[in-house]
């Protein structure tokens, strides 16, 4: 009777006859080759056909400026400078988490995500300020107009917004998006909206400056593997019943695919409490920084559904140490389209952001 | 202070000039006007234009065979009959619940969903077998030779895997379902597989007699409504953290898209026990049969994990009135690709229906 | 950077120099010295010293008939001989689960717990049945004849109930006894009721023929040592957020101070579904037979919290594995002083028991 | 039916017959009788007696300076005159939440619990360290003697340790109280420390300034009415599961029996996540700031289980809204009997204090 306690959550448990130590060498056992960037392609399939004929199986994951091999099978016999002296070969890792790219092992700094409007990192607390979702042009730019002034460079609104309901107002889409890009350069605000499918990559790139992934749609791996190719950075939203491990993993398809500009954005976890819509978790922001070399946001917002709550999760984000939040502000919250109950009024918004700066000073970061 | 320890999960907290009663009476409020079939194009646009002559918002879903329109807005002040007697129209619905065309205020009687192969409703209890992955021709021939000797008559088998990790084996993708067709024509089975993303929706169609949507994928708005256009039927998983309300709102994207074929399928969820890979929730099956007059099915072996609790689960899914199972079956589990654990050998499962059809005989079921 | 993601969550996160598996190794190092029953006290008190001048912990746990003595410190250096030699000392246990004596690893046939009405054990359905808390004399004897009728031979009613607010009923106490007693007596039942304290446990003793130890008390530390030194049964219900090994942690208890006459009770977990009142965890069944030898019953009543779902989820029951069910019956739920939502009536109960009878002949079990 | 609420997870659902809104207006029927501090017993037994003449139900609950009297059954038909105008009578409340006395309804402006030493409030924010278990005097003295020179009043350690296991290492119990109690002398220092049961109140109140109830133990009602006796202050724990409402109700039992020094505190819950060993809910903090009058701390050690995360989480607390936080320091926690890995060194305590005073100044709080 094997170790079943210990299982952890990810982990499929074993049968009787596999022991949770072999399972974990095997996982070991796993390397991951990372080519050069531009390394041509016939570099490329040289390394595939070399793998294949060490009896392993080779998964290539091409990215916008480099490409990465996964290797699979019993790796623990390979001699690995047989694949790291070969032409294009940047290195060969042994994977002992199973996200890698993402990892801290990796990559001892931490990482800055620049946009041209501002960036996110460890010298700076980031604010992304905005409506739900893009109600007319009207509103967004008198929301846009108020926010600039405060000195916000990053504006969200949704074009796309996935609702629960078929019957719920699904967002203005191309109109919305349209409407976004043109208030972003009137105003020269950096535009971060969500792209809820494969499909609409393309558009909502042409509007935004930072391409959203929704909670609902962490592993949609198809999605995910369509935005790894874009040259725009992501928000990835952390899944309402995600562990850490997978929410990094989640990450690791956007960089095994080519896209290293990644922020975390942590936005409340499904439990039994009824305090507030959902419960925020602050508490990964410190295992993330831990883990992973990846900024780290907090949605206080949906995270606690209620704005009330709204400015003392966002102190606390900024003292956990978390890079930046997104935060709901709407001109006439009552009268919001959706998610009207956790939108901060101006007034509101510019109250919170007197004492982000405060705080931001205590705690080594400028508010951007 | 509103009552806000009474808001139910899936509501926005209100504000504090909001109570929760005002904001049940705009929910009360929202209708939905269902056409007759084969409505003419042109009935559809005059109720839509009748609809917002009335200050209203219409929200017109085509489906296969009819469509219905969601409308929001104040409808409280609506004349119904202004609307219910237009040409083309079925009928006129206030949608007491978020969920309409699922719920069994609308449908009192028990679908039944029927495949060329078999069948799903109450008086069957029905077995989909097979691997987790269609790893290459021959395991899936041997396989399906064994099942449907034993008379099972719906084979499952995934030719697109959604996997946490990027360097995970992803599933053999077109050349996967080339092999289902071909092996189910065969042995004369009905194929159930699953379709990852809206632009895999044809491909997976001319392979599969039902098209399963993954509990991931579960609120991928986009993927539903594609699939509610299929005219195959639907096996719909519950999400890893969905509540009853999210699983049949989801089941709404289908039904007002015009998918009225409708399975619903357990597979576990996530809580803090670790006894089980997920925490499969068989109690939710009879709330499931109160609230909705869809099938549904159970998922023991991504419910648990594990195989060895994979007969006790499936046995007493049966007892609490589920009307089916679908089940991992491997000539080989410790060699198997993926989900090898949780998957039951050959002579296991053989010993598994023998139980199931004693006990069926119990519940007035028939297994098929 | 140690194995954090493989942490299980019992086990206290290592700080950097001590890896996950040092822990275990010191884990595992613990070992149990099990007296024999009736060894006298000097025999006992040689193996303290003895163990103390190893320079190790000795951790007593005098029970009814026997003691145990845990050992902590760094045992990996101790020869066991030294200790197994001692007179009185039956046996010497190194430990590899943190429960030894709940465990299957020590006990491989499974338990049967004998009442002298009722037993619970593998070739067994054993149903407790009754109100939810002892009303009057008069509600009592009337269900109880009833019950008795049908050939149920355990009762179940609080005299203490523990509730969630100082304002509610809280149970007739004393008198409550008094009338369980009576009408113990009187038909001839056997009577299982709640003891909420260490300083009830006489009186409750005196009444009952099985102290059910409820859920929030599963973890009273001081209760489960008192109730150890009952010669009663116990009932033992799972936390509301216990982990399987928290549970078989909290038996240890009871069976480390000398009462190995323990029934598991499963009555449903919290989780974030909201589709009844708890979340009923069926699938812990198999998991509970695999690691434990005791039995385990399910209490489908607080489970669900919804008489409606009663009927499914014990039929579930049966089928799942389980040893028994704890129901509540009333004669006229709707004017229960607690709990009614949740109470059968009496014709409900009568033919859920005909349906039981039905599953249990081919699940080759007795109802009893 | 008195006593609960109409939010869904502790309600018992309703059957068919019953509609919420018919069971919301028999709860808000339900009355408290405040009486004046020291009201002689004729007064109360006069109160008790004019009660039954009505035909409703009294439940005195007497305290240690005063006493109230909760009103169950259908008390929608007093004239509350009646009462109101009685001897000894303080005030006649209606209920609308189920806890009154700790709800901010009653109690508008912000509790002050003061202790010798030191206080809890809306100007403070407090610090209790110390080790998790009392070991032995010289390191009490030598971790009271650095926290005092630091300007820390409160010194925390276990003498009784709740424990999982049966095996594992249980407190000193009384000699543990002994050197609590002459530590605290010594050093001038308030003492906070656990009482796990009723029979052990008499004995921890001579020893602590402070008795902490803990998370086990939040329902534990026999030791709440024990402990709302108590002339000393209270620090409530949430239990693992608790919702805001059970927490409030739990200290509804302190406050009712007359014990009206409560301080919450929060330290984790469980769920599905596993970055750390519990999640730390800072999300509860703004609600509960707005739901009573009651000062709340956070306990990171606990909550995170790693001491890694400690000092990110008790700046959070603070900007959070807390009122204080209990954070376990040793002066070898790798040596530490328990809960080593969340204990802070002296060095990194020494440093987390110096950025909560900077924290403090921005935030308008006075460390103490």
């Amino acid at each position: 009777m094997p170790g079943w306690l210990s299982r952890p959550r990810d982990q499929h448990p074993t049968n009787d006859s596999l022991s949770h130590s072999t399972l974990k060498k095997r996982h070991i056992g796993n390397m991951l080759v990372v080519m050069k960037r531009q390394a041509p392609q016939p570099q490329v399939d040289a390394v595939i056909e070399r793998i294949e004929q060490l009896g392993l199986k080779a998964h290539p994951m091409p990215g916008a400026t480099r490409t990465a091999i996964g290797i699979t099978g019993n790796t623990a016999a390979i001699d690995p400078s047989v694949l790291a002296g070969m032409p294009g070969v940047l290195e060969l890792l042994r994977v002992t988490k199973p996200y890698k790219l993402a990892s801290r092992e990796m990559h001892i700094d931490d990482t800055v995500v620049r946009l041209p409007q501002s960036q996110f990192g460890p010298h700076t607390f980031t604010v992304i300020a905005g409506p739900c979702s893009v109600e007319n042009e009207s509103m967004m730019r008198q929301t846009a107009a108020f926010l600039r002034d405060l000195g916000v460079r990053l504006l969200r609104g949704g074009a796309f917004k996935p609702r629960t309901s078929p019957y719920s107002f699904q967002g203005h889409g191309e109109e919305g998006l349209r409407i976004l890009k043109a208030v972003g350069r009137e105003f020269g605000m950096g535009i971060v909206t969500e792209v809820m499918d494969a499909s609409q990559v393309a558009d909502v790139e042409s509007a935004a400056d930072m391409l959203q992934i929704g909670a609902r749609n962490m592993q949609n791996f198809t999605l995910l593997k369509a935005v790894s190719q874009s040259s725009k950075p992501v928000l990835l939203k952390r899944g309402i019943a995600a562990t850490l491990e997978e929410w990094l993993m989640a990450a690791e398809y956007l960089l095994a695919g080519g896209n290293d500009q990644v922020v975390l954005c942590e936005r409340g976890v499904r439990t039994f409490a009824d305090h507030s819509r959902n419960t925020l978790d602050l508490s990964i922001v410190p295992p993330v920084k831990q883990h992973s070399h990846l900024p780290v946001i907090v949605d206080p917002s949906h995270g606690t559904g209620n704005r009330a709550f709204v400015p003392a999760m966002s102190l606390a984000a900024l003292a956990a140490g978390a890079d930046g939040i997104m935060v709901e502000v709407h001109p006439e919250p009552d009268r919001a389209l959706s998610d009207g109950a956790q939108s901060l009024t101006f007034s509101q918004f510019e109250q919170l952001l007197e004492s982000l700066r405060k705080l931001a000073a205590v705690m080594d970061r400028q508010l951007v």
